[in-house]
């Protein structure tokens, strides 16, 4: 057998989700997963365990002793070292996307820095001085400037809401502050966004240069976790869907992307009902991303294959929607213990394309999302509520979740 | 982790197809392999390497020392032997489909009694005797009843053309006789049915009742192997349609089979052209089956996806198509030696859905598969033959493919 194989650094549900499309194409995984009963690794023939930030474990991954190399590393998270990614790519190993790319996903100021270089509309924003008392005194400086209140960022090492803190004053972020001086991660502050709502612009480029583009979507934030996405985004300004796909674009090809680049966006209205407004660039993933879970079932290519297609440098599939709407609704740990137990329940609904991770419950975990499409948002956006409210075993829906 | 576990016997491609279905309903597959590097093995965290009629291999598939017991033991090829599955279900393993049912799937002698008793629509049969020249009497007067030929096949063991031979005297089948009377299997005799074409029905069944089944499709057979599908099956009369989705009803419920079944049907053209002619059963399969692969990217829910939901006894999914038409058409070893290097050139036709089974490749082997969807019948096919043949690596299609 001499199918190529892809090395994935990160076992979690994204490297899991990518094992169908692997199989669909004839296309290996080795995936170097934390423990070997985790999401990826319950479906996956050949998964290693170690650590991401283990260099002897990464470098099995891509050239064990008793198998073939890997024709491409790739990640389902950002957490591998640029030092070592750096030097496999010089060692000839592709690596995509590479670590010039990926830096700009594993640290914010390494992100704003170069976006704004680049004329991409960001949130205002400024470092924070690694000297505490510099930093808050910057910190304060910007406060004054945009009216009191801004949010904090941990520019390493933020994910789902975590890293992230809306401040009025230094004291707020004391304790990150100190952090920062003894070594920790560098602060940003950025400006509060006034957003009418949150879009997602999923993007996959591949290394010889092809880019394709999904619709934009909508994406609801609960605690800083996604909640819902709705594809395509609705009632989105033609001006500002043609804005959101220009920005994922200019970042794809900016910053070299290869593979998936989910672009996370601010809608911010217009100063008047007639100006369509425009959109900011929050956050940046450079792997498959939650907002685009509905590609698996609403769309012709799923987000999951077209990375494979991507990082191997493959012809990139359709992005064409294949239903008027889809809504995708996170299933978030609650009270349930075993999610599978609502399989007779969830599946009578014939409507719930229904994915779950394997993993064990926490309360708060992303444990598994169901995808729902049709031809009426507000009975689809029902129906994939009410799906993922039986997986999460919710006796009826709250008010807030309907 | 209490996800149930379904044990399948076999490692093909079918069991590979099921993988994703599994991964996505968060149900855990143990899979026993033939060998540890074939085509589902390479997909499947949990393989075990063993032989399909070895007990022990069997019963650890089913309730292995170390991991929890499966929920349900089903298989992808019928060549487990009926004594340890009758065992098995007695100890109160449930085993879907039965083997009460699956007796009709390993012994055409058995299939036809059945359905002949059942009032399904068959070609006209007859069984020949042990005795070697008993059986050529047999076979002498059954060709004598319809017209000087007929079709010999061994009651065990055929697949995809193997065990089936056309014959016009008793001389033709001399070594199967001989085998017979030696202890080999059992032979038939069936006439040969002046056939219009193939059909093929397949439905599911859950073991609470529940019955769905997929649009009636066309099947092409090259040389005993499936070589193309249609679905629906063009210009099919609905009283035809109607019969053969009746017949696989009565089927899966007169043989109270539970899983996804295949019937393969001959379309009979009725005496005068007005008559819309009738089918005939030609063989059953009570699992997955090739007519079936348009399924994964034509329907809504995959038979893959089906079969998993219909052993487990969970709600089955929609059946419905969703393209007027798709084809799916086979990738059978020739030329080219390792697929994946054609996927550059087929994934250019955006509208090639690939499957690769991870094959060595053999001449006349099953290696893949191509599903093309869309809305005209004749430029769906044309692509679904030429992204097979970019797959062969055959420069252009022979005329007899196109």
């Amino acid at each position: 057998m001499s199918a190529p194989v892809v090395a994935v650094v990160g076992g979690g549900q994204l490297a899991r989700m990518m094992a169908p499309a692997a199989a669909r194409l004839g296309v290996r995984l080795r995936v170097l997963v934390e423990s070997p009963d985790g999401s990826a690794a319950q479906v996956l023939a050949d998964a290693p365990v170690g650590a991401a930030a283990d260099e002897a474990a990464v470098r099995a991954l891509v050239a064990p002793p008793d198998d073939a190399a890997a024709a491409v590393l790739t990640f389902e998270h950002e957490h591998v070292p640029s030092a070592l990614l750096v030097a496999l790519q010089d060692e000839g190993v592709p690596v995509h996307p590479g670590p010039d790319a990926l830096r700009h996903a594993q640290d914010k100021i390494v992100m704003r820095t170069r976006l704004t270089a680049l004329g991409v509309p960001c949130p205002r924003w400024a470092p924070l001085a690694v000297d505490a008392a510099d930093g808050a005194r910057d910190l304060a400086a910007f406060l004054d400037e945009v009216g009191g209140e801004a949010v904090v960022k941990t520019s390493r090492g933020g994910y789902d809401g975590k890293g992230v803190r809306v401040v009025r004053s230094a004291d707020d972020v004391a304790d990150w502050l100190a952090a920062a001086q003894a070594g920790g991660p560098q602060l940003l502050v950025e400006e509060k966004v006034p957003f009418r709502r949150e879009l997602a612009a999923l993007v996959a480029r591949r290394p010889s240069g092809e880019v394709r583009a999904w619709p934009v979507v909508e994406s609801v934030q609960r605690d800083g976790v996604c909640a819902e996405v709705t594809a395509p985004a609705p009632d989105l300004d033609p001006a500002l869907e043609a804005q959101a796909r220009e920005v994922a674009a200019a970042v794809a090809e900016g910053l070299d992307v290869t593979g998936v680049l989910a672009v996370e966006l601010f809608e911010v209205p217009g100063g008047t009902p007639d100006e369509p407004g425009r959109v900011l660039v929050n956050e940046l993933a450079m792997r498959p991303h939650n907002s685009g879970h509905w590609t698996i079932d609403g769309s012709v290519t799923s987000q999951f294959e077209q990375h494979l297609r991507a990082v191997l440098d493959l012809p990139l599939g359709d992005t064409a929607p294949v239903a008027p709407w889809t809504v995708m609704a996170n299933v978030l740990g609650s009270e349930r213990t075993e999610l599978t137990d609502a399989l007779p329940e969830v599946l009578a609904d014939g409507d719930a394309r229904v994915w779950l991770y394997g993993k064990d419950v926490r309360p708060g975990r992303k444990l598994g999302h169901v995808n729902v499409s049709g031809d009426d948002l507000a009975a689809t956006r029902d129906r994939a509520r009410a799906a993922a409210a039986v997986l999460r075993g919710d006796a009826v829906p709250t008010q807030e979740q309907r």
